[in-house]
């Protein structure tokens, strides 16, 4: 048995924990992340390695970070939540910690740790699409992730769904992530509850009163309550993700989608209308057989567990 | 050095050919192809063979054919242009030649011979997209072709580029093919041009009249003499084409992509085109490397050549 | 009392009739259409018309024509149904029958029709919406037709509804009559049922097993059935018209929308939805009154009935 | 002779001015809004006229706001920028001056004030279209402003330009205002910069070196300077805005399209582009005459000059 740490950086906090060879948590901590200086974030990572190194033989560290990595895994080369440019972050690691280290998105790390111990076990082509505030994207094929040339594959969130359609953060107009993520859900059901607040009238008393207020939380409450703007927001969403999906299928054809981020936990309200739509709208529909789609098992930690367990691949 | 058999099945024609192991066509061959009667296809394609066969001492054979064929290269489970469902191509061929045969879809068959032979020397990831009456694609990662889980991998001409937007023969609305595709640009330029007819008299002159007439070959000529409507529809082509790259980027991240089919031999009017859309819509541009476009190298040969190198591989 | 004649020139049937002043009709005829020799239309009408004039003291002729008529209510610029093109037909009915005669679009003579008669009375500002193989509009304010300045509005079935969307007969891309009208009804109900043909099975059987068969009756029988793809058809189709409303409600903000045409038969099928649709997406809903939608009550005679009320208009 | 008072209610100015028969402002003046308190707006406004009025012979008062204005040209149903909700402007305002006031949309007193005094004049069927921060719309038809049943028509900014497009503060997605407004030209070219900020440099430069800061003014400066991102920006603007164009005139068949607001200044940018998109867009292009598409004549104190004029009006 041996043990890595693995690292994910996430915009508020970074999370650190030692892995054994299946995929199990041995210990974890928590550290605030330093967003505000950016500058201080290996500091941060390499204290949290230290701490758990002291207590346990550890032979590699993986990091997951959201960004563009590079192809050779050491340089975060643009990362919009932490002002990254260029950021190289593996030396910086390494230096500190003196373990071997290797980068990795954290979409990707998230994706190979449910492939590895998750959802996708047993899998050979495994497309697996987080579902937050954005869209993160990671694919595996024949047992290794798909990385493409320069490191920065799978950003599938980044795929155009509507011309000319809502305005991304990336800079581009529709993109997938505008209609198909956390956000996206928050922004429909706000704009729905502000059109029609009679319609909206539980989701509102849910939320405080006022559409501003609405978050992802209130909405899964509310449309559990069968609130009917909160399901119809849940719909839509569901709409784009499966339109989205075929898409995917369409280049990818994998044999699974693994659904995970935050909504995934929301999936009774999802995932049918999802298989639904991505049924409806798949490209040779009928003359081949459906991807399946699951919800990913390992939860917020599979990025963890994933960098952990790419530390080991050469 | 040994030689291999490749077979390209069109939808009038099939060529075969024997190569030798760097890619060169030692003899060809063409049959027309009887597609009133897919039954008898694979009986011409194995008198081809054999005819071959009887004057080069051949090891395998290679067929590349449009069509979803599945993961284990040897049945065409749909085939639009030939109505084949379910076609045990394989099985028929080897039965009747004796010679090992593996079965490949016809685009993936093209992207792996200019991978190899052509325009996708000494690439890592290599995206193919062949633009004819509709769009193929074929994707190379790691020396390997890409088949997806279900061998129905890089159908990239069925991505949604419009939602809601023009009907596809797949039976969706809006794919990338029905904008990007050699098709899309003739329709663009007949509609074009029965719109105003005043502005596309160069065009409408070289097609005899009439807008019914216009083809690519008059769209392409009338657009080297300045046609302003020919112009235009080949720069719609070109940013429909770089839209579609830069989702294919998103997804896919090739270190560079190969324009082939028939469209490609009028790329002074649309590559940089092309170029300039592909950049303009990249996500994360600035921040990465732009994938090269560059045109294929092995014309209509590609395919041919590639199948029977395709026959080599275990 | 005083009795004036309507001629509806339809693709397949000439309808005349005389008219009282109550609209009510005291005798009809229906004539063929001499679709094939558009030169003979003229005659035709001409000849029912003296036919009706030989039993009935006639002030005047009013004549419903698809196409484009001209502000003087004289001459049909552009016909797409029988190739009329700048064709004098008010003179040339007139000089055959001895009679003042004016010519109005059919789609305003229906609208016409209902404002006087049928479902627009009292109102003051109507739109009257001609849901058939395509869309025709008619639209009365103050009393009046709306004309436009050369006559030629309330064309509303060619305001874009999608950006590069389906072809439609005008040349335009995405017209609001590919998405919202009976022929878009069908092709949407075929494409669906030849996508998952199992989950059409109760259309594909009324419509005697093919796709290609399938019509609005078909469509209107399926779902009433509740066959889900009929239904999900009639749904599209709802979502589409509604939002064409709301569009045509930004601009004219007319006191009531009335729907005619051969889909509004099934109104029971889409009448709720057209008006969810359009509660949905009306601009400053919740500021203002919402328009009622309402069936039109004169059926297929609106048109020549409204043709001949106009007659009595100088 | 006779004077009246024309009043136009902005976001930061009351503007006030006499004016007489011809369209000519006799005496003008400015003062603040009191934004933030909607209540004190009608106290503004009397004490403008009140000063007005001790030194002119007025005999009544027009006033134009931003907003939703009831059929009775009474009462202010809503207003973005004012936060008023069925505001009894009317009534308010003539109990504090003793005068008869009426109550019009901005918008369609701009539309008024060039339809008698300026780019309208001869006119019958004129169709305005302000385009400012956001976009407004005014229709004239037969020698009265088009008002529809609520007096809410011609809300022209809202019809969709895309659906699940950007979205609009009115609630709907895809407005055509969010893609033919200055505020879409200023977002569309920050979008731009900030991609390619390379290409972008003198826009830049002008603009003080960040995206942010880019506003219209720096946008024109920039393009007639030759810098491409803002003449793509333009070039994109006039697009949409003959676009929108083709989509009125499907409906209301104008004789002529005045463009006024903010944006008009810079007309020598966006006009030519314009009359093209919509020439190419028109519905029966080939058979009707083309609407002309002109600059507004009388400037900013078009809406005071149109709302003193429909004062005289019954």
């Amino acid at each position: 048995m041996t043990l890595t740490i693995g690292i994910d950086i996430g915009g508020t906090k970074v999370a650190a924990g030692v892995v054994d060879d299946d995929g199990k948590i041995v210990e974890s901590l928590l550290r605030p992340t330093p967003a505000d200086n950016p500058e201080l974030v290996a500091g941060v990572v390499a204290e949290a390695i230290k701490e758990l190194a002291s207590r346990h033989e550890v032979e590699a560290v993986g990091v997951g970070a959201a960004g563009f990595v590079d192809e050779t895994r050491s340089v975060v080369r643009f990362a919009p939540n932490l002002a990254w440019r260029e950021e190289p972050l593996q030396k910086k690691v390494a230096d500190l910690v003196g373990l071997p280290v290797v980068v990795e998105n954290d979409a990707n790390a998230t994706a190979w740790g449910e492939y590895r111990f998750g959802a996708g076990r047993g899998e050979t082509h495994v497309v697996c699409v987080t579902v937050g505030t954005g869209i993160g994207g990671g694919v595996v094929v024949g047992g290794a992730l798909y990385r493409g040339r320069w490191g920065m594959g799978a950003e599938l969130g980044h795929i155009q769904s509507v011309p000319d359609g809502k305005r991304c953060g990336c800079g581009n107009l529709g993109c997938w992530e505008q209609y198909a993520s956390g956000n996206a859900l928050v922004a429909e059901a706000r704009r729905l509850a502000a059109m029609d607040p009679g319609r909206a009238s539980v989701l509102l008393e849910i939320a405080g009163g006022t559409p501003e207020r609405i978050e992802g939380r209130e909405i899964t409450e509310a449309a559990r309550a069968g609130d009917p703007v909160a399901l119809e927001a849940y719909a839509w969403l569901a709409g784009w993700i499966g339109q989205g999906l075929a898409d995917l299928a369409a280049v990818l054809d994998p044999g699974c989608f693994i659904m995970g981020g935050g909504v995934s936990a929301a999936a009774d309200l999802w995932l049918d209308g999802v298989k639904e739509s991505f049924a409806e709208r798949l490209t040779g529909r009928g003359h081949r057989p459906l991807a399946d789609i699951r919800t990913a098992e390992l939860g917020p930690s599979a990025g963890l567990v994933g960098a952990a367990d790419l530390a080991r691949m050469p």
